[in-house]
């Protein structure tokens, strides 16, 4: 490997930053672990609230830790009046997660002691941008569609709650419980732009909302966040199974590329994607419309393995997300602000970890441009 | 050098990311250079206006150019009202770089092309931003003071427009022209945590906005912005000139860090405070305040060459620049939103320079926690 004083490290692809002991992929064997524990198991029997809490602390809650916690989050998840003013100022137009952004920085100005630097300091605050972040997303999706915020309810749990602060009416139990399955499996994933922008602004000692701020805006980006949006609309234009050859044959000619499919890391199934392929699958039994979107993902999936094997096309975690959202009246504009309020938890874990061995991150560009020249006055510029 | 993909590489020192043509510190010679053109130059001879032209289109601009550049600044001075109405909902108490963060963010949403990403987008909006953060700042500071914002007097320069905007009264030439030149130091200098903040957060192709709010959040960490600050603290503390050598006794029994002397970069005098020192002179001689503080500077300044005569801690640009500002009559809350201000220039031109080659900045973390371990149930665990 090459010396990285000399030579640049585009995107960082591979270098090493920080040492964590939260999540760890393998990509090989298709596993996601948070702090060993198997994203399959906790998606089974954790819920996103005690999964928060572990990714935090590096244990499963006790009981009473588990009590303790749901009632904490419980006693934030309330707007102040201060987001909920600069929420309804903002136009209805703007990107769903540039509103969050906004809202995430506001909720930062009302904290009085925002700039206490310490790991107590910050799990405090970390809880409360894990609360409040449901509820900002719930409200920006409301306001955006001309209808009043509603206030949460904190005897539901997280999931159900922001399911009810969405639509206005209680999920049913399946409903709530296949969100908290959503939120457990997007919550950390080593350390994406979003993560690290988080760790870059973090490093200077800042306050903990100016860094999940910056992650907000990474995660909006097309190349972050987003992709389970767009694997719709592609399985919305194909339409059906049964128009997938069709498809396959563009795909082939145009060199298109099939939202979803492969990943960076994962060279087999993504473990989160067998989990949302399973309750896809569920969904499907019992919408028609969902079944025919899933019959065209099913079919996309084998097409793609079986045209490009070498490739390793394995279905990745946007694959089978969107559908489910959908399958739960979820608009396809709330996806990656709903991968914003799961990653929270990822997000604040990791700069918490990153804090008691801080160390600014501070790079540098390698100059390729005028060697020293001298200044011309404006009068004597060419026109 | 080692492996970067084997070890880690804290805060990324000395870690190549970029290539860039913007600006180069030679840091043995004490040269700063933008796009070529010495600082010292550009500090006599250019305006900030110019600068930031330069910084982002890499030549000075021709007279029409200038023309056409100070139109469109001057065009884009007056903050829309959902910016400021988000301001005042903001607490005076907040920090104000948080205030600025949030406001700035709230501005990006009301740009309705914010998605669109291409460097002649990107360059539309940075010369936006560059308009509004002074207008920003201005209106943050006067609302922290129960006062109402003053509306920007397109007619005046930029550095003149924000001092009138700041104190509600027009600046005297001199004072106009020794705020233009600070703006001029501060606009660049490779690529600090903000800088980088910025640059990571905008690898996903995600809105200028969120770029600069994460660089906005990063400047105001204590390890970054804010040294100045600091500088007048410890000189008012001092008090005089004469109080110097008792001070440095407890500098050196304590092993106390002296703000704003030494720099990871420049191993001689900082150009930048080469200038900042000719100007706190200038200003010394009119005023018997900043003359006593001048000279407790000037002192410790010889005090500390002599005692550290190894470590070359020669002044650094915010050793001087904190006595500047008082001299201005400038708040010192304020000097860390006048480095966000001038330095706009350089964040964008930054980001608009990356964004042809982009690649999404996605490093690794040494993954040293548990190997995977069995869920227990809830209740099964210890109380």
């Amino acid at each position: 490997m090459a010396d990285p004083t000399q030579e640049i490290f585009r995107g960082l692809e591979g270098v090493l930053v920080a040492t964590t002991k939260i999540s760890k992929v393998d990509g090989l064997g298709g596993v996601l672990t948070y702090r060993g524990y198997d994203i399959h198991e906790l998606a089974a029997e954790s819920t996103f609230e005690e999964t928060a809490w572990l990714l935090a602390e590096g244990e499963l809650p006790t009981p009473s830790q588990y009590a303790a916690m749901t009632r904490t989050l419980a006693a934030h998840l309330a707007m102040p009046d201060t987001v909920l003013e600069v929420l309804r100022q903002l136009p209805r137009t703007a990107h769903p997660m540039a509103i969050m952004r906004t809202a995430i920085s506001a909720y930062g100005c009302t904290d009085t002691s925002a700039e206490e630097i310490t790991v107590e300091a910050w799990k405090r605050v970390a809880t409360r941008l894990v609360a409040q972040i449901g509820t900002i997303g719930a409200a920006a999706w409301r306001l955006s569609q001309g209808a009043e915020p509603i206030a949460p309810d904190p005897s539901l749990g997280y999931a159900a709650n922001f399911l009810y602060m969405l639509h206005g009416k209680r999920p049913t139990e399946a409903a709530a419980r296949i969100l908290d399955i959503a939120l457990i499996c997007h919550a950390d994933h080593g350390i994406p732009a979003s993560t690290f922008s988080g760790m870059v602004v973090g490093s200077s000692l800042t306050d903990l909302y100016s860094a999940i701020t910056a992650a907000i805006g990474s995660l909006k980006g097309p190349l972050h966040g987003g992709a389970n949006e767009r694997v719709l609309v592609d399985l919305d234009r194909i339409g059906s199974a049964a128009n997938v050859p069709a498809y396959m044959r563009e795909v082939q000619s145009k060199k298109l590329k099939v939202m979803g499919l492969g990943h960076r890391v994962y060279k087999t199934w993504d473990p989160r994607a067998i989990i949302f392929k399973k309750i896809a699958e569920t969904r499907a039994a019992k919408d028609p419309d969902i079944a025919r979107t899933f019959a065209t993902a099913v079919a996309l999936e084998k097409a793609c393995l079986d045209a490009y094997a070498e490739k390793q096309l394995y279905p990745n975690v946007d694959y089978y997300s969107g559908i489910v959202y959908r399958s739960l009246g979820i608009d396809a504009k709330m996806f990656t602000p709903i991968f914003a309020i799961s990653r929270m938890a990822g997000w604040t874990a990791r700069l918490i970890e990153y804090l008691p061995n801080n160390r600014i991150f501070r790079p540098r560009g390698k100059y390729e441009g005028y060697d020293l020249r001298a200044y011309t006055p404006l009068a004597k510029r060419r026109i």
